[in-house]
Order: C-alpha cells, then structure tokens, then sequence
C-alpha cells in the first residue's frame, strides 16, 4: 500500500529564525521524521504549500480538495495547523467518498524538542492504513470523523462535538 | 475505548549508566512518552518486566500471555525488546482469538536524541485501535500479522515472511 | 570560589505556548541547564527580571546595575537577550571595576534542539572564573571587553567593533 | 587566536549501534557541536584517535603528547574519555610547560539526549584561551591542574586530590 502525504504547513513544520526571533517556515521536515521514525511505509510526498491555518482560506482548502480527488493513492495522509483542521475536513468530506484521508498536525513544532509531531505522524500514517473510506482528524493519539470534531483552544486538544 | 499498555522493558526504556558506560533499565518511560504525544487515549499502564528480549525465555511469554488473558480491556499494546517480538507474538498468537493485540518496540533507546520510540508509540496505539482481534507486531509505519513477520538483523527492519 | 548568575530573560528563557503559538517567559531554565551540564560550581541564582532585551530601557539596566554593585560576589554570569548585550555592558563599564562580569545569552531558545545556550552557558561560566575584572561580553566561544563589542545582527554573530 | 582540538575518542563521541545495541565509534562530533555551538573561534581540529579511555595505554599518550608538542597552536582542547584523563593529564604535563592545554570529555554522548558535551565543550574552549601555559582537565564547569584531579567514579564528577 502507497500512502500520499500532503504538506499543508502548519506547526509541524515551523522553525524558529535565530536572525529575528520569529517562527517561520523554509521547508518540510516530513523527508528527516520518516526517517527518524524508521517508516518503511511506501510513500509519496506531495508539498502543497507552507502555511499557518489560520491563513489559510476557501481557495487554499480548494487546492487540497484538488490534489486529493486527482491522488492515485486512496490512502492519504495530510499535514496541517491544526486551528482549521476542522474546516479542511468539513470541505473534504464534502466531496470525497473513496478515500481514507488522515488530517494530523502539532502542537508544538518538530524542531523543538516537546513536540507531538512524531507521535502524531507515526499515528495518522497507521489510520491511514486502516480506516475504512473517510475524512479523518488524528490527534492526542484518537481519530475523529470529519463531521463530529473540534479543537478545544482553551484545552489545547481535540474533541467529539456531539 | 480503553487500551492497555503492557511493557516489558526492551530497547525503548533502556538507558544510559553515567557511571559505568552501560545500557541499563530504570523505569518505564512510558508516561513520559505518552504525555509528550498529548495522547488523550484512556490508557492503563501495567509494568510486567523489564528485560532484554534476547534474554526472555518461555517463562516470561507465558507471563505475557496471562497477563493479556487477563485483561478486561480487547485492545492491548506491548511494550517489547525488538529481537525476540515474532517468538511472543507467536505464543499469543496461538492462544488469543478475541484481542488486539498489538507489539512495538523501539531500535533506539527512547533517551537518545536519534530515537524511533514516539513515532512508534503513535503507530501502535493507533493500530490498537482499528484493527481487527488478532496479534500483530508494529514497526516501521506498518504492522504485520503474529505468523508473518521476522525482524531483518542485518538491516534493523521488519519484514514480512512469505 | 562562587559565581552568581542573574537571570534577565532572553532568548535563552523563551518558551513556545502551545495554545496561541507564540513565544513567551515562563521561569528561567538555569537550574535545569547547570544540572544537565553536571555543574558542580559553586553558584547563588538570582533570578532579576524575565524580558525580551529589545524591551529593556535605562530602568532595567540600573537595576541590573544596583544587583552587580551589592553581590558579595565577585564573579557574575548574566544572562540576556542578545539584541542588547552591548548596551548592558556599557551601563556596567562605566560603574564597575573591581568585579569580573560575563554577559551571555542564545541565539536559539534553550528549549528548542538547535540552541547555542548549553554551549555559551559552559563558555560564560568558564571565563566568569578566569578573566581579571572587567566586563565582557561571551558569544560564540569568545569573549568581548564591553567597549569593544556589537551584534552582527546580519550574520547573527558578535565581533569587535574596531 | 588559533585553538588546537585534537580528538581522542570517549564518551563524547560515543554512538548507539541500532543493529546491535552497544555503544561504538563512527567519527567524531566535534564539527556538528560547534556549529550548533554558533562557535566564531579559529579552530583547528585533528582527529588523532577514537577510543574508549580505558584502553588507553603509554602508546596513545606518547601519541597525543608528540601531537601536543609539534602543534604551532599555543592552545589545545583535548577530548578524551573521563576515565584516564588525569592519566593522560600527568604525561603531558612532565613534558609541555609552553602551551595551555584543556583535557575535557562527557558523562554522557552527546548524540543522547541527556549529555553534558556542549557544556564541557564551551568550558574548555573558554578556559583554553585564557587560562596561563599548564595542563589542565575541564569538567563540570570548573578547571583542576594536572597534578591535582581525579575522577571520582562514585560519584561520576572531578574533585581536586589534596
């Protein structure tokens, strides 16, 4: 089985510019995680873009709808902020019914040393490979239907809605 | 769901001796772990050994085995040395019929900076979740079934046997 | 001999807050770098003030000043946003001559993998202990006399000013 | 100013052997640790050995005493492993009387998460460049003469003999 991994920016891959003090993003570190984590799973690695969800709009979620429906791969996996991983989901399922797709994230960046990344990847790459047909949130280590989850802020975790 | 982790030592919580130079087992590293991934999963912990599994023998399986047996909870995940988890699994394997059980391990000691034990962590709790009773062994991203898998020494991956 | 660190912030003490993405000060990390450096250096901590050095008006600096000028200690390691070192020292080099002081900080919070802050932090002791009276600057595994030093905020290094 | 570092081996430079769990030599650190040490210094690095120091006979001392004597740079860091530093201490010191020469290492690798390495690594540098000719061990922040260290292995920290 192929998995597709989606960059999508986020947390997950944020750094911290020595220069300015600020976080931003240069690239992926989603090649050096798999690596880290000795993933033999095949894998194609396709970076969307590299941005803050909280920037990102209706014509960002279009263009990951976009790569998913046009994926090979019915297995995918997609990296994202998670303060809108709720509304990518609600957009893909949607509109797509044959695919098992995992949206994941971090709290913290992977460059740091706290982070959640690893444990989170290693976690939506197996729902990946496992759940039946559907839109997903992985998070705290649990999956989430599309339609029935929530980032609590005040908690800093992930919910059921109803 | 309830899933509960049983450790039984393994390169994942070994440690290093300062004073002598040595590898050597304190406690479980498992809590620290977890809270690391902000895994909300309900999760009870029973800490049955820690050893090498080079030198696990018949006696520690069947301690395993009752363990697993024993418990209330359907979705376990174990905590294992890496060079003997397809000899544990095949003992489960040949008793257990209405668990998940799922074995990981870790190739790199969980202290050390280079370490594959959060990814994994995260892949078999979530493998724990979704997949079918049965015994499987988790590493690499992937999971293999208790009959079909063997650890490849001289390239430190798990393959698939036939 | 007893050295006394006066902990004033920085990028050294900064932290990520996982709820709201950004950086922050929660309590300075020196215990905790001086125990896993296996310190065993007679040390007083005081811990005077916790900000950003781009925020750090004459205010501060005369606090700073007053702290330096009362410590029965004669050798003294501060801790200290780079942005700002020189201007520090330059308040101190005017007032103080019979002390050695030594300025440091990070250009990578200690938290984070990539952090200089363990490395400067072994420099800025060592040298506390050595240099005759006088106050310096340590950054990058040297040492600047007050008069003589600026931040290469380009290059994110220090140098000697002529 | 131009510093020396000539590589020994030790704990330092220790790595975890994933395919077969022990502790062994690949190549040394020391070019990664300053880089992430932002180190500025003029350096020179010779990598002369890589042993653990317990196996250190006459040979390598005369070995590092020869390299020691023919270096044109005034001041030297050594890293070597902590358990015959004041062994290889006391050979240089009965020949070198015109150099400042730093013997350090580390409890632990510094590839582990848990290593004092880029601690010792800042200290020696420091001390090397300040500290009058003589032969010196760096450990735990603090520097002892030759003449006057051991190692006290109960405790796994340097303390002055007399």
């Amino acid at each position: 089985m192929k998995i597709r991994i989606i960059v999508t920016g986020g947390t997950f891959d944020k750094e911290y510019n020595e220069l300015n003090g600020r976080l931003f993003f240069k690239k992926t570190h989603i090649n050096e995680m798999l690596k880290l984590g000795r993933s033999k799973v095949q894998i194609v690695i396709k970076s969307l873009m590299m941005i803050d969800s909280l920037y990102m709009t209706n014509k960002e979620r279009l263009k990951i709808l976009a790569d998913c429906k046009n994926s090979k791969e019915k297995n995918i996996v997609i990296t994202h902020g998670t303060d809108t991983m709720e509304a990518t989901a609600k957009v893909l399922g949607e509109k797509i019914k044959d695919k098992t797709i995992v949206i994941t994230g971090a709290m913290v960046p992977y460059k740091f040393g706290s982070s959640d990344g690893m444990f989170n990847l290693g976690s939506a790459i197996s729902f990946a490979q496992v759940l039946p047909y559907g839109i997903y949130v992985a998070m705290n280590g649990k999956y989430f239907r599309c339609k029935n989850v929530r980032k609590n802020k005040t908690k800093g975790e992930f919910e059921e809605k109803f």
